[in-house]
């Protein structure tokens, strides 16, 4: 059997590295040449739990298509958050927990999405379905994505099976979900070793909503002040994002970890528009978002509403 | 809870039909206000398989918004095979095992797609995950949509989920799997009282190939000249099909269900290549297919590749 390469959307998160790595071995105890791979850099809080849980990173790759005929998305579908050449390859299976949208293929395949925060919380229950055992290192990396998606269980995407599984995946982790999950988040917050330009591509997404060519980048930090304390400087640069990509919206989101609030700066010809998506006045080029911190539940489906 | 509509695709087949109604029947259990529609009539076989277990055929609809918010798609993802409204409504799940193509929501949803025979293979699993007990008369609807999609279970979508759901499942219906199953593929082949017209729609499945508009149909026969002994009156009106509906190709194939083999009839500017696809030359405009039963694994792929 040919090698079939696993792996998440660009500029990697904890869910998608972890996932990759989850699932290329579930899919190796059933017999099949799966590898994980990534297409970016972690981050600081995945690196975290990489070598708290004793992996290494899963090899960069920047195309598929010349290593594999088959691979399996984990954590996307949206083609442009995937390989470069994804539409030369055949993806044969998904696990995703986000809407379903630029994403088609020629032959019927295995996709699983559930509506859950993190899908590390569906591979839990695809173990127990084909009855695998999750060792203690691999529910190490479950727990971590969890944690990382539903900013320690208290995102409005996080349900009562991400609770579960969890608290399921720390015991056998043999871990503290409080303690560890809170070091992993700081670890993650930590953003003093990032330049600006770090910044805006750590977790930057690309969406297509309406006509319009939308970027939604999100940091989290433990204050916020960090990052705006340099807000006309941050400004030159998405500005720049702006003009060298094309874009009608580049949302950039500081996400407050402690208190579970949002600063968005918007820049590009929606920025108006993408305040009044939430309601709420653009001052001093900043958009106030209390109780925001999902982008998929919450600013998505706002931005989408607006500009579509 | 308001009502949540479960419906599989137009012109539906026994799948499409019985899947809508298992599905609604374990929404239900789970405590869900669902209910199973119809966007078409019932073919000659799906009637004998309710009737045979007792089911009234799902209420017909034309459009759905005006009464539900959410629904269920069974046996389908395409928009353009769904109700006409599809855009104006949320699709909270998908069980499926076809391609996935011209789908989008813009929340995360439920979609469990499994690249096996009948949608009924996967609803067998949805049962013993949920832990709910299939009543015998559902167990035949499942089972009479399994020996429809896999022609007794000799089509090549046939997987050995099929087979093992197929046979638990005539078990728990009480019917013996051959007799039963010829006995109904019989009564859908018997196409005595439909009009040429009646053929052309009773499974006609429209596709988007390249920048090709695609219509395939298919009728199932116990013998083939039933229908192509009609061939001039049969291509008047697919000629008409083509003008009134702008196709680039009208694909209409007739299968032997006895000895598994098919005839296609093409028209429409896209018919020279529709037989290359096959390496097969159009003499008498019929194209032989041998050992081709399957619209889904043996037909779309050639066609999609051949009008790219």
């Amino acid at each position: 059997m040919s090698k079939v390469l696993v792996f998440g959307h660009k500029n990697p998160d904890t869910d998608t590295i972890t996932s990759s790595l989850v699932y290329a071995y579930l899919k190796q105890q059933q017999g099949v040449d799966a590898e994980a791979v990534r297409l970016g850099e972690p981050n600081n809080e995945t690196a975290f739990a990489l070598e708290k849980f004793g992996f290494d990173a899963p090899r960069l790759v920047e195309t598929v298509a010349n290593e594999a005929s088959e691979v399996i998305l984990v954590d996307h579908n949206e083609f442009q958050q995937s390989a470069a050449d994804i539409k030369e390859v055949t993806v044969t299976e998904v696990i995703d927990h986000h809407r379903i949208a630029n994403f088609e293929t020629a032959n019927p395949l295995y996709y699983r999405a559930e509506p859950v925060g993190c899908t590390a919380t569906i591979l839990n229950k695809i173990f127990k379905e084909h009855d695998i055992e999750i060792p203690a290192k691999y529910a190490g990396l479950m727990l971590s994505a969890i944690v990382s998606d539903t900013l320690l269980l208290k995102s409005p995407t996080c349900t009562d099976q991400d609770v579960k599984a969890a608290k399921e995946l720390a015991e056998k982790a043999g871990v503290n979900l409080e303690e560890y999950g809170l070091a992993m988040l700081k670890a993650g917050a930590d953003l003093s070793d990032k330049s600006l330009e770090d910044l805006l591509s750590l977790d930057a997404k690309e969406f297509a909503m309406g006509a319009n060519k939308v970027v939604i980048a999100q940091v989290n930090a433990v204050d916020v002040n960090d990052v705006l304390g340099r807000q006309s400087e941050l400004e030159a640069l998405l500005n720049k994002e702006i003009a060298d990509k094309g874009l009608d919206l580049f949302f950039f989101v500081v996400t407050d970890i402690l208190n579970n609030d949002s600063v968005a700066v918007p820049a590009g010809a929606q920025s108006a528009k993408s305040a009044e998506a939430f309601g709420v006045a653009l001052e001093n080029n900043r958009i106030v978002l209390k109780d925001v911190v999902s982008r998929k539940k919450q600013i998505v489906p706002a931005l989408t509403d607006a500009l579509k």
